[in-house]
């Protein structure tokens, strides 16, 4: 793969490094780390890659890796850049016939999410999205278990994202991370709600399998002179008669990064908690089960998105690599001319219109005083 | 004492004389614990009552326990009905000079709350009202840590109290407790929120110290044939800015009774739940302190309602008995004519009147399509 | 009843008076409460006894109440004195007639402990030991699955009970619990082992219903200048194979008081924590189930030591108030002339036997430089 | 570096290649992956290597990288064969001049192992020993905390691992794990004790810096038929006073791989688990605190071994990365002629020499009737 974005200095692209060798599928073959000529040299020297394919902007790196022989150049394309930084790169990649992984939110606005969306649709290319958090085994399990009906028609959806980190104002120190995340022109429209809200919808809608029809959205910006929206709350129906709540913050002081969700039906309830990914409580009113990786009987899904014995924990990186995984599965299927295996699944085009969509909605939502907001298409 | 309710088919009776008779400060002398004067006599009989002190109506109790001598008349009554017989005994006990604790809500409609409310104030007798979760040591400490400003201004709540009891059509089986409770001339014009929705409105208010000043509800009636609402999900705004988020339910299948409560602060957050209740959650971004009754430097207040060594659990009952102990200083201090120590609280009319506003805002606030609704007075 | 000890300054009274009082079966109707004839008048005032059912010594109550008709003397005596003074006030009673509920260990002495437990044997008296731990009904819920095989045949046990309030030399201040429980003379043989210790064997062997057969003991002082072990471990041996460890300590610094059995058999293990009492964890190699009171299939005896919906907690009183109860029946089927309710079952005079021959044998175990010592008979 | 074991169908193969590979530090050049040369060649296939590349035996491997030139050739060899095969390539290599991470226990017998750190020491080599559970960055906290006094004098330690994966004879059907680890011939002279009893042993000597000096064990083998110890209960007494407990098992039905620790000193405890590893707790009279990587105050040596913001779990692998991070900059530094940086340490031969002299002392106690056996030396 070919990276965009990912500098020595910046948390994510290692991430992404890391993630996408985890499973020995993907190899790193060239880059552009950094607007900055020096700083891209010097990361593509600190990842041992050869001169020649560390590239001073994503324009030269596209050329000249697609006038390379196939089987040498780069076969997809990972972006990891600020959030407007995402569109431009995807569009020349695919446009190039290269495949696309992409960080979240897909774009900084729905119109770009959708052009891509479409283009990926008319090229028949594999795009990739990194929500992340449905690559752990035991949300794949959830998912599993609303699907064949464990918890029976689904009633009432609870997914909350409390963080502390931004409870002071951190874009006004050295806090990179913090700085462009409340830059409305490099994060988009939405603070709080596009960095992490978009995973808790992304979650809900993942593990339900339900759609959001309509919202009630209530954005606050608590810490004095930040552009953007840094608590939300809100409520949420959906396609079917559930009802929910998803509320998110990065106020919310003493909070890691405590992403949970509670999935209620006719029949039994889950809960699951990111900060220790690898216990699934599920409920009714007969009892509790612990549901754990490589316990018991688990779906096949779950299984396939697990490397360990029961007991040794996996976490933030192994759900990370999940992705990388199941999408160099997807391009590898892409070049053998096969269809992808859907237990491999990860989280594409359509998942990153409908968070920008989502972010659109609840911007519209706060600014109304009408109680619900019909989620926009 | 002398008690209104509570025969011996009924739950909430026997946590209200064990609560009563916890610390030995409260002695039930009489009652009437039925409308079936047999049922009434039987339950005396095995409490050991006196016969002539069994009596077939409230009414009757009233009158001949104001003609006993003083000291040997009951000092107080202790209504357990039905939410709908809560006023009747209580406006009439209060009439002839006795103290009243109600079991919540106080009444059936706001209207009677606040004419209970202002016949306490003019008669300045004592009445206390079992938001018995208020009672919890953790819950006095979590307050007081909020009043002394170790969480910094507030800024977000959520409480959530999610139970499965109601998944089903209970009310249909000869389940006492369902029947009622789903019962609209029994139980009000809510069902799920004002059975538990105002304990979480009240324990909201109660920690933060801050009053809810506008809302919006989105209730449901998920099982078919139900009269009342057995869900709720709503957005909180506090007076002087905070924001929040309340959900209840009785049909979160697989829940036991899991009220939890956050509080985030410009310094600091607190969690607390209620199934585990001796344990009380700090954090800051510089760590997380576990607060524990008899552990380390605990607020007067959190002392004052812990009975035992560290590490040996008390519950619900103890709870609940903390609001009778502190009901009962307030009698003992009004009959020698002091103020009551404040120290020593428990919930008290307004409190009743506000949760039967609660109840009326969130119905106007469900069938309104206006975002907003304000807090009625 | 009558009570022995348990004056207003002494923490162990109280409890036992509101274990007693709780489910309204017993009624306290004199004491001595002190070997201060002052201290046993104030404290039986403050609990609004008759001045004449105060007494100066147990021999006088003992004596009066003798005199008194059947139906208005005490039933039974209750021992809530220091260790050293169990013996004395028990055998007394029990050879005039009463039947005793008895603080543990029993006695101070393996010899006394037989005695006594010959005493009862001999006179058929109703005799029971506050063990309380064994009153929790997830401990109940515990031993029947054991007993049930759901474990199948019993490999593993490990009972651990740390606490740290003993961490420094409290007995040089003014703290009362400490200064008699390091005080040989007051106490035992043992310190650790004799207050603590025999709590986690008495559990083992409870929710085993195996008997250790020999042991390898070795306890320490570390506070310099105690009298007695603050700490100790010990490998077990039982009866039929199983093997197992115990350990526990007061210098456990930042421990409450942490009880905790882990059982595990052929089919599946158990886990239980006293400090969150009302959950129990039943896994195998299939899965984990958590088992809550009131919540799905419990056994009959889990379900009739449990008073409260799901999720309502009970604590540390409940468990004693069903020791007290289940005594209280069993005194009632005593006087009935019909055979106790074995689903109402409670620690008796062969646990407190079994109890003090623990403390022999753990106390031989470390001075012997043999590994293994037969349990004492 | 270059590997002898892992073929595709070994589970610690992968495990040490993704650890090695996580950081970017260490490439994987060459291996003799399996004794079969099929297998080899197929596993080095699978892994991108060039065909001359893969070997028949660790012989041949050696000798022939040796050949390479600097920079060319392997820099150390991982040993990730079953037990009995550490020895032999691990001489060979140390006397090549190759530095050796060696999968633990080190060898299969004291004497070997002994022979091994001798040789460390006489050529000056780099040997690591993957003791990966002191890779753990709250691990790293834990030590240091100890080190720096937090806790005072150490008192009491509890180390237990319950494993239940061989509660039934799974060496008799197809599973391979199983099979070699209850084989004396491949396991050594332990089975449990050897298995997990020796990481619960480094755990305890890690987090403490003390030594065992004395102990008592208790082995058993429950399955029937099987030829080495599956449970082991151990009394522990350290150099300079210290008591305290290890238990492990392997029929401890139910339990995933639940690794804990217990110390407790005159100042305060630590509290740590495996299966939550990102959480330690500590704990005084005082007070609880919960300790996360990268919220608040921590060592230099935690903050080292993590590598994501707060709340996003790492787990086994980054671990058992940080051991292998730390292992190449050792021979980095070796290579440069400089000190190891301290702040980056990993278990060494010392470590290994001490693990198998922990399972022969634990056999020589289990067979003795004497209750303390010395650690041998």
């Amino acid at each position: 793969m070919g990276m965009v974005g990912g500098g020595l200095d910046a948390f994510i692209g290692a991430v992404h490094r890391r993630a996408a060798g985890f499973d020995n599928e993907i190899e790193l073959v060239c880059g552009v780390f950094s607007s900055s000529p020096e700083k891209s040299k010097a990361t593509g020297l600190a990842l041992y890659l050869p001169e020649d394919r560390v590239y001073s902007s994503y324009e030269e790196m596209i050329e000249r890796e697609k006038a390379l022989p196939e089987g040498e150049r780069m076969d997809f394309l990972s972006i990891v850049t600020p959030n407007h930084m995402h569109f431009p790169p995807a569009k020349m990649a695919l446009e190039n016939g290269f495949h696309v992984m992409c960080d979240k939110p897909m774009t900084i606005n729905l119109a770009e999410a959708k052009e891509l969306a479409q283009l990926v649709e008319a090229l028949g290319l594999v795009f990739g999205l990194t929500h992340n958090y449905t690559g752990y085994p035991m949300v794949k399990e959830a998912r599993d278990m609303v699907r064949n009906g464990k918890l029976g028609k689904i009633r009432k959806v609870v997914v909350e994202y409390p963080q502390g980190w931004l409870s002071k104002k951190e874009e006004d120190t050295n806090y990179k991370q913090a700085i462009w995340r409340t830059d409305p022109s490099k994060s988009g429209a939405a603070g709080c709600m596009g960095d992490i809200g978009t995973h808790a919808e992304n979650l809900a809608e993942y593990v339900t399998g339900l759609k959001i029809s309509e919202l009630c959205a209530d954005l606050t910006t608590f810490v004095p002179g930040r552009l953007l929206d840094d608590d939300g709350n809100v409520l949420l129906r959906f396609e079917g008669g559930a009802k929910g709540v998803l509320h998110a913050s990065q106020i919310a002081n003493g909070e890691e990064n405590s992403l949970k969700i509670y999935v209620w039906g006719e029949l039994g309830g889950l809960e699951w908690h990111q900060m220790e990914p690898n216990t699934l409580k599920y409920k009714t009113q007969e009892g509790q089960r612990i549901i754990r990786p490589n316990v018991g009987d688990l779906s096949a899904s779950a299984k396939a998105h697990w490397r360990m014995p029961a007991g040794h924990p996996e976490g933030f990186f192994e759900a990370f690599a999940n992705l990388y995984r199941n999408f160099a599965y997807a391009v590898k299927a892409h070049m053998e001319g096969k269809p992808a295996d859907p237990i491999y699944d990860f989280p594409k085009a359509e998942d990153g219109v409908r968070g920008l969509a989502f972010i659109d909605t609840v911007i519209a939502s706060n600014q109304s005083e009408t109680k619900w907001t019909k989620f926009i298409q």
